[in-house]
């Protein structure tokens, strides 16, 4: 039994993190707090008009799928993006999750947004979409958004 | 070493399929092949009008994120928001895969569609949307669909 359990040993020290990564040690619920936090952390920056801590959320070549246009990719065209919401009056972004599923280093979140927008001289109006984004853990434990799509909501 | 090799044997069958569902054996190119035939024959059934065939490509506990209303969770409301779709007249979704990006059992889809709608004696006209889908290897390899987000493009 002693020479089964070196065995044993050895085993999982070659075989488990060359080949799961690891993968057990990240159960959904912490996920999801991890992607609540990074929420949190991306409406502040919407409210602050933060450019640089919106775009702080997503990887370097992530992917936005908008109502209209093209495909948007990349953290530049990201940016330009979220600089033009920002000059469109967009004071707020209120993310809500309604489900994360996934394990190890992607997961996948469901989601709606209350927008608050406001023009400049213009009266204040409200939007809402439901959105889908895929996560990615990156080297350094962080998660952040690889993709990212959504649609307007009830209208 | 005969010795080992048994243990090697027991220890194989055991534990990869429980820790890794053999990841290493499933690259993108394949996964992207498995989603291309499965949006073929999806777009066959819508094209027959075969409300079985269309939901066939989903998981039983899929979600939907359609732009109006509500999530829709679970084969039998998939197949009624189906339902409605061909009666308003929808004959053919032509989907067209942009990326694709995922290893072991999930992977994410990026695509366009092409929608041609012909509601009876009315004009065909045609529309189109981007999606995101979430996509999960099942136990009998085959793909279904476990999350399906989409937007109306350009318009």
């Amino acid at each position: 039994m002693k020479h089964l359990a070196i065995v044993l040993l050895v085993l999982g020290v070659v075989f488990a993190p060359a080949s799961c990564t690891r993968q057990e040690s990240y159960d959904v619920g912490q996920i999801r707090k991890s992607i609540e936090e990074v929420n949190a952390s991306y409406g502040e920056a919407i409210r602050e008009g933060n450019l640089a801590g919106v775009v702080a959320a997503y990887t370097d070549d992530a992917t936005m799928v908008p109502p209209d246009g093209d495909l948007i990719k990349g953290k530049q065209a990201i940016e330009e993006f979220y600089r033009r919401l920002l000059q469109m009056g967009v004071k707020d972004i209120v993310l809500t999750t309604i489900e994360v599923e996934g394990s190890g280093g992607t997961a996948y979140e469901i989601g709606k947004t209350k927008i608050r927008i406001q023009p400049e001289g213009q009266e204040t109006t409200q939007d809402s979409t439901k959105y889908m984004v895929i996560w990615k853990r990156q080297a350094d434990g962080k998660w952040k958004v690889q993709a990212d799509i959504w649609n307007l909501s009830s209208r």
